[in-house]
């Protein structure tokens, strides 16, 4: 009888859950950060349940055994550190889970800066009438930055309500399924003249890390919208705080931040045009439980010998479009 | 050489635009409220380009050759009065025009309801970085209440991002394009048991105020948000702020109130759970060329004999579902 795998389970405030079937199958450690490198010690797969962790590199020296790594979020950029980079230890991420709740955070995101329900939101607790007029979002033009499983979806379901959508990413390319055209991200600051959303998704990787920066920012036309559901490193803050204080940007619907939490005093938390959620555009109804569904059914084809899904491309830094879908 | 047609215009603080054409084929006369019965005098054509007008029933008298009214707005509630009901003259609204808007505000509310958006915004004012998880929208059940052309573009928009919706209006039916199944309105309260959207763009008529009474809105699940972007007089307002304060509803999106503006002091502009917005669902981007455009369609249409689109049913109270799709 062959020896049972060891799956080591990093768990942070909230509990792990759906380990059920897992546990029939394998010796399943759940573990904290400060015991992480006991559990590693000869484990075959080590399940990233706490996905905001930073405790893997200090444990990596009993990581000897290891030959997957499942992150139970979308974005690792926090994760890939650069033994694990040269490691042959394959990572995987939670594809697709997240794609429906970022794409209606956008598209929320779009009619609240739309209707202009932050400042009617201002008024009311003035208990001021102040009639204004919307705008509508069909027949708007939205660039999404990010081409993979979330920006696909974003595009999709703003194209299902007239919004015209092109993209942007590493590669650019003409007739793309969901995007039309996609445009080079490197040449943003060339492309965003004439947009009214600007939107990100993409991962946070050394090509992409302030990628939005204050030139691209003031190429933007002074009725346009930045939303960024992507990393907060993708955007120059500093220059990004000076365009929306000055008026020459409408606004912006901000889920992340260079820093996390947002730090008191910080001039995002009281610009008016300016929408602050606590990173959780991605977080929606039953989306632990598909995490965990995700984890078994992925280890389940690890254990037969599968090639599995949403595979992390570790030089690039996020899961090639395309690959699994 | 047939006289030219009269056609008295009611201005209120918004000026009258797009008259060009019909100037160059009418006598027209632009007027307020208090000269309006002398500008009545031998016109042929009322154009309310001052929808909220209530100004016509004093200067009725005037009116004896009248043959059509135009109102630049959709709820003709505050229009008919006996006189003009039981007159021959032809009235027509702004049918269309506020699809679109109407539609994005409803979707609009959705999304910020479900992704908390509001709370969100308190906390930020606060510099409160408080994580919560947002609702999909996206396999949720709403009823659109209002089957006219509004509802069905609500309908429409609605089910493109994977509503599931069903209807309410004056005269149930099954397989309906739009709606699948429309529920008849005075069964409200037996249908609305397991909705998690309840959408009001009902006309206001003897028929619909009040419709959502206490028995409706206790009928409605604790999770349930209503979105009003009818008429305030739909709503049994005094029951929504009893069950909105007590926890038994999960929040209001409104746009329309019984009193408008909505009086200082009145309850809903200080409840969190409650998103209260100055009658501006319908208005957006290029609404005052679009209903300036319209009046002028519908003049030559009339000059030239042609059936007008948009006819209420001075009876109804509204223009019927399907009499000019």
């Amino acid at each position: 009888m062959p020896r049972r795998p060891v799956v080591a389970v990093l768990e942070g405030t909230r509990a792990v859950r759906g380990l059920e079937r897992v546990a029939g199958l394998a010796e399943v450690r759940i573990t904290r950060a400060p015991d992480l490198g006991q559990a590693l010690a000869g484990a075959d797969v080590l399940y990233l349940w706490d996905y905001f962790s930073g405790a893997l590199p200090a444990a990596w020296h009993a990581a000897g055994s290891l030959r997957w790594l499942h992150v139970a979020a979308a974005g690792v950029d926090k994760l890939l550190f650069p033994e694990l980079v040269a490691s042959d230890v394959v990572v995987t991420n939670a594809h697709g889970i997240f794609d429906q709740p970022m794409a209606e955070y956008v598209l929320g995101a779009m009619l609240h800066a739309a209707k202009g329900f932050g400042p009617l939101r201002d008024q009311q607790y003035e208990g001021l009438w102040g009639w204004r007029e919307g705008r509508n979002i069909a027949g708007t033009r939205a660039l999404v930055v990010g081409t993979g499983s979330i920006g696909r979806h974003t595009a999709r379901l703003l194209r299902a309500v007239g919004v015209h959508v092109e993209g942007a990413g590493r590669t650019p390319r003409e007739h793309d399924d969901d995007f039309g055209r996609v445009h080079a991200s490197a040449d943003l600051a060339g492309v965003v003249g004439d947009v009214d959303w600007l939107i990100l998704v993409a991962p946070l990787t050394p090509a992409t890390e302030n990628l939005v920066d204050a030139r691209v920012i003031d190429a933007l036309p002074s009725s346009a919208v930045l939303i960024n559901a992507g990393r907060g490193r993708l955007v120059d803050e500093e220059a990004l705080v000076r365009s929306l204080t000055g008026r020459r940007l409408a606004g912006a619907v901000l889920d992340t931040f260079v820093v996390e939490p947002l730090p008191p005093g910080h001039p995002l938390w009281s610009l008016p045009s300016v929408l602050v959620t606590p990173h959780m555009a991605s977080n929606a109804d039953s989306w632990l439980d598909d995490l965990a569904a995700q984890f078994e059914r992925n280890f389940l084809l690890w254990m037969a010998g599968e090639p599995l899904p949403g595979v992390v491309d570790k030089a690039l830094g996020y899961v090639p479009s395309g690959t699994s879908r």
